[in-house]
């Protein structure tokens, strides 16, 4: 199921893709009027934390609404709503893991890939929407640059867990921009301010359940700027995969539902080109990852 | 005024310590029982949100308290209640500044501290209370170390804030444990690892706010491990003092009410001794700040 978040008149919702529709159905407004559940989370952390029961309760409010007299009134047109990132708000930083693909260390100028997780994080601060347009922040940085990244949607709080059920702490997968000021990142040694500009964590179009992306170490990952192939990767080749990442980070933070973790990105990013090539004004950047979408934001 | 949450009853609560007792003034339960005020915040961070109107709110129903006939059941003596961190859970991560007094720098075996802001991250997960006993998770690390801190508690969303205006954006301050474990923090290359194991930042005892405190910059700060001085510091030597941290980081990131800045550490922690020493299960560590009191914890 592929699942967003927006708002409208004022209020922030949650809902699934109408099927072969540009089209959201308004879950919380099925509830409320034809009262179909006993409960339903008003929000969509407290909707991953049901992990695929969250999945199931929607399906039977979608049936529900289809079964009414008044199917359309449940569905909002992609046009009238304005699209928020799939967990509008994480209930910690965005947890982002570095160097997580070999030839991404290597562009970088690393030697070799490290041994141990290189772990830093974003403010929830930075968080934006798909097409949302997003500040150059040209006074601040000269060296704006793109990350394509699958991102993980945490279900379920732990610790120290076993690589052999780490997927059972996953909700879903989406895909996020982990936009980077390099001078910023260099100039201040640890990451945390170079990648805490706001809007610099564009996440979405929709968070997909687990159930739809059984290998998650097999799904291409391309990003383009205005139409270029920068980035044409896989996550086959991470160094730590989705199962190891989620078991190593445990051992040391405890995972909350909602969490985000970005799972490093492949070759290709600007500052890996001769000479570099950093972020303009007008510039338009898609990251697609296969299963899941493809996330875009233009830059002013 | 010196303000505290904790939890009675499995409800988080908080209010101010009563004058010359052992005790604190449940506010909310003030509010609700004689409807003092036409509204008032039901959680510490929408308080500090009000900036010094939380104060003289607070002031209100502690007065109207007193003249009620029934003084005595709108206080909780400290021995019934369990202690939270003032702020029991930051809207974002806890900001933390590196390398901010110059004999620290030294004793890290840095030659000068660094020209621009190290800033690095702790998730919320790690905060804790004065007085809770703390975790020293011999499995993960050989090396837990203490990092006594003056912290901000921030009262007012902001950005780019310029200098003489920083003062505005604090609501008040308390004080912190950086606990760190020293080898994650150096395998793992980014800080974030190596100080986000759980219950390494506990805080309190209170937040004092800003008035009580007119000048940050000349407060002693003491750290004490089983009773022995190891950090014997100053707020006065902080290299980039509490308005350049503020001014400096809301140019970056996006500052909120709730949010904790530690403001780094004096010389004087384990890793820094010859040889090193750090901590061991049975350890009492407590860091004393000026003006607003001492915070302990022992490990186990």
């Amino acid at each position: 199921m592929k699942i967003l978040s927006f708002k409208l008149n004022g209020e922030v919702k949650f809902g699934p893709k109408v099927k072969k529709e540009e089209a959201v159905w308004d879950v919380l407004k099925i509830q409320e009027e034809l009262n179909v559940l006993p409960s339903f989370p008003e929000n969509i952390i407290d909707g991953v934390a049901l992990g695929f029961d969250f999945v199931e309760k929607i399906r039977k409010l979608v049936e529900a609404a289809k079964e009414s007299d008044q199917v359309e009134k449940y569905k909002h047109v992609f046009t009238t709503i304005e699209w928020l990132s799939p967990i509008p708000r994480t209930p910690k930083n965005i947890i982002c893991v570095g160097k997580n693909y070999d030839a991404h260390v290597k562009e970088m100028g690393g030697e070799v890939a490290p041994k141990d997780l290189v772990v830093f994080t974003k403010a929830p601060t930075t968080i934006a929407a798909d097409e949302q347009v997003l500040p150059i922040h040209a006074s601040k940085t000269a060296s704006l640059d793109y990350e394509g990244e699958l991102a993980i949607v945490i279900g379920k709080r732990g610790k120290e867990i076993p690589k052999n059920q780490a997927i059972d702490y996953i909700f879903g997968y989406t895909i996020a921009n982990d936009i980077t000021a390099r001078d910023l990142q260099d100039r201040h040694v640890q990451y945390f301010i170079g990648k805490s500009l706001e809007g610099t964590c564009p996440m979405g179009p929709y968070i997909v359940s687990k159930d739809e992306i059984p290998d998650p170490q097999n799904l291409s990952l391309v990003t383009k700027v205005n139409g270029e192939v920068r980035q044409n990767g896989s996550t086959k080749d991470m160094l730590f995969t989705v199962e190891n990442l989620i078991s190593i980070l445990s051992q040391y933070i405890t995972l909350e539902p909602g969490d985000v973790i970005l799972t490093g990105t492949p070759s290709g990013v600007g500052k890996g080109m001769t000479p570099p090539v950093f972020l303009q004004s007008g510039d338009e950047v898609k990251v697609s990852i296969e299963g899941i979408g493809t996330l875009s934001n233009r830059f002013e």
